[in-house]
């Protein structure tokens, strides 16, 4: 399917259910499509930092896009992740993934590699030219190491290189002038641009961002459709409760121990338990190398998402 | 071939020479191996970063292996980069690198993702157990954002998880504490411990290491060479004039402009104009997004050439 | 004066003009003051980032202070920083910026000296201990290289040793970890949440922000108090507007050559550029070692000024 | 005096002892400065970081260098910090602490604001213009954020203002590269390179430093002294093992928790109870906010001093 112009709502980044061998759990996997798709999300994206795509192979990378493809046939817009490292492996991923059913792709900057703004453009261009379907800038500094500048954005939107900007930079001043620059430059069209923060939804659309992609909506795709739906209704004050109440949630991926694991595998250790907690998932483990919860913060994972009336 | 233990000298990161159209240009790729077996060196190591193996297709990664595997045939140990994210990634590439003949792997700790000290000995582990060729360690923050910590390399070491480290991180402190810890533990042993730089092989040599791996002998493997000899000859004067004729050649990696392009750009391009105006290689293109140095940059490229007496 | 609980609205962090030599200008001082106080604002941060600080000496901080106290006789609350480096330092100025006239005093966590979560706990502790007038916390990572822990902050908040922070951390995330603790936890009262941004104000006090701190509000004091009506009776279409005039008004903090100057020297010289091109100040000059602007640069701030109106 | 040119040998930055309340135990201070001078250092380098100028007051500060000059009487050649975040603060302490007796001061690069190399040169030329001694470059991005680039430092030293370079970067590459153009350059002449290291002494002066300044000589000047003895007699594997003892010796560094306090409080901590323990000084406290280390902590500092053959 054509993604909508500009790409609105919620579109979680879907987590990766996984065997007790690590293998992709596909039927825990449609099941947590399906949980997505009936709390009214507006699209998927696969293979996204949440999806643990940096812990699967190739083969792995290949079979969820397949096989959620395969399920959603077309009643939402999917996205993928091509992460890798450089322009000539990220464009072997794009080739997968389209291959595979992916209705847009999303594209880092290099990584591991030292970079240039004008590497970065390069990168995007090179991308766009080998991609058959749009490609969305996924600016994640936490994992790569390099800021995506706004203006760099802003010039590959409007030569059509870049279909859109999933940010999960932290940073909102940066991430309004993206949003504010292709409102007022007519040169941009068509732009879709879209937080990756759990917690500042109800800000992001407010100063004009078209959607969320937030990792927490594996875990309560109702309560971020409702915020979107608030948002754009212009109730502030409902909008701004359920946010907090989503922020309360969000807690849970600190439940593991700092001197026992990294943050990495607190967080999707924590959605995942939340996941089979709620009964979508079979089994709440992730790749490795990282660390599985102890039973006891699995236990707390389950008093947040009591606490968020979850459970 | 089993690596010596400890694996000793001067074990370039080999360029991977490209066609003009950025194919594996294997001719000049084995002119390149022969001009630095010729120039004595005591290993290779093909897929490091000096390689652009972050810029390689798994296809282009392969084809690297089998075609200095075929052509070195066992007079050499080979090590071969298996730079991924993480661990099911990396396992995939110690596979494929060993399938093709590579006599020991060659590590960093995981990125992209967030990581913790005991995710990355947990890394080691799974990867040596998935090989079946020694694993060596290789710390590179500047890449991977995460410095290996010494006392986790001594403790995967002693258990026999990894059988060497290629040191990367600028941090010569942290350096010595590997080496003496390899030393003075008992329970460490057969542990090579190689510096990464360019710029201080002699003062790592004195105090301790094992050996080199520096990318700019891909240039001048003699002057490496020598540089080597002269170090355990203890002819501590004549070791630093060579060191320092190094060290100025070094300087090369700069030509780039910083305002048009990267660090990683000017010293891979650089690094490649080198062998190319030697005559080594065909053609000095380097992988994409990587920004071309200029005519006029390769030029001082060749005056930092006719500095050292190579041209 | 007993500073209001809590503490809202609009309290720029006052420039101070200098003479041709480097002397404060304390006529130009006052007139700024005048300006401010006309415009609407409701308290005035004296020695804070804006103020240059960093680069006033003692005695210069200890005019200011008294400059602005005697000036402004108690109609507007006085913050004044006192930036130094760890707990006795801080102290020293406490009691000189108190001595002569602050109502309330803002320190950030120690910096230079490494630090650690229960050192700056300790360090707030005795500040507030020696302090005759509350203290308000600054988290500035960008100047100290440390994040002022939410949780660490709420719990000093709780136990009555802080009375508010200002953040200039740009991460409008943990801000809100603050704004929300401070209204949800009942052990926290009278507590003023207060962002440093100039470009997110909007956003701050509908996530539940008491005020906000602009370097920019300055330049258009006006601006800034509008914005906050604006955003308090809730017409938040308008509100957004108007930030995004003052957005672009920012724009100016760029204008000088990032080849010759740092990003201070440019932010800081286009501040005081702006206040002598609308005729409040006598001299742009900024403190030394900054760079001056160039007139070209300066011709630039007269740009933004006229395209926000204020020319 | 005037400063030998260059500089040679070990010259330690000297701890400051204080007394249970905090202030500076001067009795103590000069009973360490006689046990340095009796170890045979070759100068004094007091409100270094080290000795923890960043936590004492300018009264205190003042107070140190006094009590020290007129101890010392022109015996050794007398630095003194001038640690302070922009010029013209720095400029005062560059006043009090010549007055105060110092035969050389010692200045970072700005910090806490942002700094760009140009600013840095610039407060450099200021600081020599107001200084009547000798200006000595610190580099300590550890402390400051900023490392000092190699050629600013050349361009500084060849124009006569700096008058040598302390390097606490860690980074012996860039050492070098400073080393040899100081050497190499023929417009630079009589600067004193000194490395900051504890542990690459060996190698620092191998490469060419005229010296070191050590913040564990506080603990074992004989120590130091020593080392660089067989450094300059050539004994390489002497002064190595040197060397080695003296890496094991700082080892107790890490003895504080983590947990419990920063770096700093335990480095420092460490020092001073190691100190106290060869009853040197009278009380081990550290300025606040740096957390005290435990008994059991300080018991650990006395079996790393055993180890060493110093208890």
């Amino acid at each position: 399917m054509t993604i909508p112009t500009p790409l609105t709502g919620v579109v979680p980044p879907v987590c990766t259910p996984l065997t007790p061998d690590r293998e992709v759990d596909v039927p825990s996997l449609l099941r947590l499509v399906d949980h997505l798709v009936e709390g009214g999300v507006h699209g998927l994206f696969v293979l996204g930092s949440t999806s643990e795509v940096a812990y699967l192979t190739d083969r792995q990378r290949r079979l969820v896009v397949e096989a959620v493809a395969g399920h959603v046939g077309g009643r939402l817009p999917l996205l993928a992740g091509v992460i890798d490292m450089t322009t000539p492996r990220v464009v072997d991923h794009v080739r997968e993934v389209t291959a595979a059913g992916a209705d847009a792709v999303v594209a880092t900057a290099p990584f591991y590699a030292r970079t240039h703004p004008a590497e970065i453009a390069r990168h995007y261009r090179l991308i766009a030219a080998a991609s058959p379907v749009p490609v969305i800038a996924y600016d994640i500094p936490a994992a790569v190491h390099t800021k995506l500048p706004a203006d760099v954005i802003l010039d590959l939107a409007a030569e059509g290189t870049v279909a859109g900007l999933k940010d999960s930079s932290g940073d909102l001043a940066g991430f309004r002038q993206v949003v504010t620059g292709a409102r007022s430059r007519p040169d941009v069209t068509g732009f879709s641009v879209l937080t990756g923060s759990e917690l500042l939804i109800d800000a992001a659309l407010a100063l004009g961002a078209d959607g969320a992609v937030p990792g927490l909506a594996n875990v309560d795709p109702q309560g971020y459709v409702r915020l979107d739906r608030l948002c754009r209704s212009g109730d502030q004050e409902a909008a701004r409760a359920e946010q907090e109440r989503l922020c309360a949630l969000f807690g849970m991926v600190t439940v593991g121990d700092p001197a026992r694991m990294g943050g990495g595998s607190s967080a999707l250790g924590a959605f995942k338990a939340a996941l089979y907690l709620r009964g979508v998932i079979e089994c709440p483990v992730t790749a490795e190398p990282q660390v599985p919860l102890s039973a006891e913060e699995v236990e707390r994972v389950g008093k947040y998402l009591a606490g968020a009336g979850l459970l």
